[in-house]
C-alpha cells in the first residue's frame, strides 16, 4: 500500500507492504487508487504499471482520465459511509468498469469476493448513478434537516418521524417510487398546500413549492 | 363500529357490534372518529355523546375542528401505510392530544397498548408534525422518482440505489442530518454542481438548484 504519507499506513503495516516511494510498489494483480477525485488524473500519470490492471473507486470520474501505459477500470463501491457505523459490504454495490475485457471476469471475481452486489456499469451510466445519488442521498437529507428544524422550532422531539422516515426508504422496494406517492401535491388539495405554504420560511418555501409543482406535473401530465 | 355502509363493517362482524345508525352507537369509553380530513368537522356535529371522550385521528386537523357537546381529544398515528405490507404498531408513533385533562391517561392508556411511542403533542404541534411529514416522505419518495427516473433513462437498475436510500435513512439515528450532509453542494463544489445541473431536465434542474442552493446557505452563514 503506497501513500505520501507513510505515517498514514501505520495501521496497515502488520498486515500488507507499505512504501512512501512509487517505484518501490510490489506487483499484484490489480492496483487501487482510492483518492480524491480531482487528484486522480494527475496521479495516476505518475504510475509505471505497463499492462498492469489500475482502477480508480469514484463514481463521477470516467474511467479515461486514468492516464497511462496500464489497463484502466474502475471499481466504485455505492454507499455513504458514518464514521462509527459499521457497513456490511456483503450488501454494498459494487459498479466495475473495464477498458479491457479479460480484465473484467478478474475484477468481478474480487468484487464478488467482497459484495453480493456487483453490477458492470460504464462510465456513462455510473456518472447518472452518482448524479441519481446526490437526490437519493444528498437532497433526501437536506430535507430531513429542514423536517428536523421544523420539530426544532416547534419543541417537537425529531425522532417522532424515524419510522416513517425508515418506512419511506422500505416502501420503495415493494413499489416503485411513482406508485408510492402520496400527500397533498399528487391529491393536488390546494387548502392544504396554501396553508402549509403559509407556515415556512422563503428558503423552505421554495423547496417546498418546487417540489409540489414537480409532483403535479408528474401526477398530472 | 358505525359505518353509513353496514357493508364495509361486514369483516369486523364476527369481532364487535356494528351498526348504519348513530343513535344505535353502543356506550364506550372512547369513540374514534377515523374518516377523511374534510368530513371530520361536519360529521362530529351529528354525535350525541355528551361527556364522552371522542376522538379524531388525522394529522393536519386541529382538535377544535371537533364540534359537540363531547370532551375532545386526538389519536393520531403517525405512518405511511403500504397495501400488503406489515407495520409493527408497537413502533409506530401515536401522537395524542385532549381537551380535558382528567381524559389525556385515559387516552395515554390506550395509545401505550398498542405503541410503546407515545407522545403528547397539541394541535399546532401536530400541524407541524404533518407539514414536516410532507417533507420527509412526500418530497423524499418525490427524489426517489427523479432518481428512478435518471436510471430507467439510462438502463440502470434502480435496486442498485436500495442500500443507499436505506442506509441514508438510518444515519440521522446517529447523526442529526445537519451533520450527515455529504456532497458537492457541501463542498460548494461548483464544477461538479455546474456539471450535473447539465444533465437535467428543466424541471430537474429547478429541483437540483433550489436544493442546492438551500444546502449552500444552510453551511456557509
Amino acid at each position: 500500500m503506497y501513500n505520501r504519507n507513510i505515517g498514514n499506513l501505520k495501521s496497515i503495516k502488520k498486515k500488507t507492504a507499505i512504501t512512501d516511494n512509487l517505484s518501490d510498489l510490489k506487483d499484484a494483480d490489480l492496483y487501487i487508487i482510492s483518492i480524491t477525485d480531482d487528484a486522480i488524473h494527475e496521479f495516476s500519470q505518475k504510475l509505471l504499471l505497463n499492462g498492469k490492471l489500475v482502477v480508480h473507486t469514484s463514481g463521477s470520474i470516467a474511467m479515461n482520465a486514468l492516464n497511462g501505459d496500464f489497463n484502466k477500470g474502475v471499481f466504485y463501491p455505492l454507499q455513504t459511509f458514518t464514521k462509527g457505523q459499521k457497513v456490511n459490504f456483503k450488501k454494498v454495490p459494487i459498479c466495475i468498469e473495464t477498458e479491457v475485457d479479460n480484465d473484467l471476469p478478474k475484477l468481478e471475481e474480487i468484487a464478488s469476493s467482497i459484495s453480493k452486489n456487483v453490477y458492470i456499469i460504464d462510465s456513462k451510466q455510473r456518472e447518472k448513478l452518482h448524479l441519481s445519488a446526490v437526490f437519493v442521498n444528498n437532497f433526501v437529507n437536506h430535507l430531513y434537516h429542514i423536517a428536523d428544524g421544523i420539530c426544532k422550532e416547534n419543541k417537537i422531539p425529531f425522532e417522532i418521524l424515524y419510522p416513517l422516515i425508515i418506512e419511506t426508504s422500505k416502501k420503495i422496494k415493494k413499489l416503485n417510487p411513482k406508485d408510492a406517492q402520496t400527500g397533498p401535491a399528487i391529491r393536488n388539495d390546494r387548502k392544504t398546500i396554501n396553508h402549509q405554504l403559509m407556515q415556512l420560511t422563503n428558503s423552505q418555501k421554495e423547496i417546498y413549492s418546487v417540489l409540489t409543482d414537480s409532483i403535479l406535473k408528474t401526477y398530472n401530465n
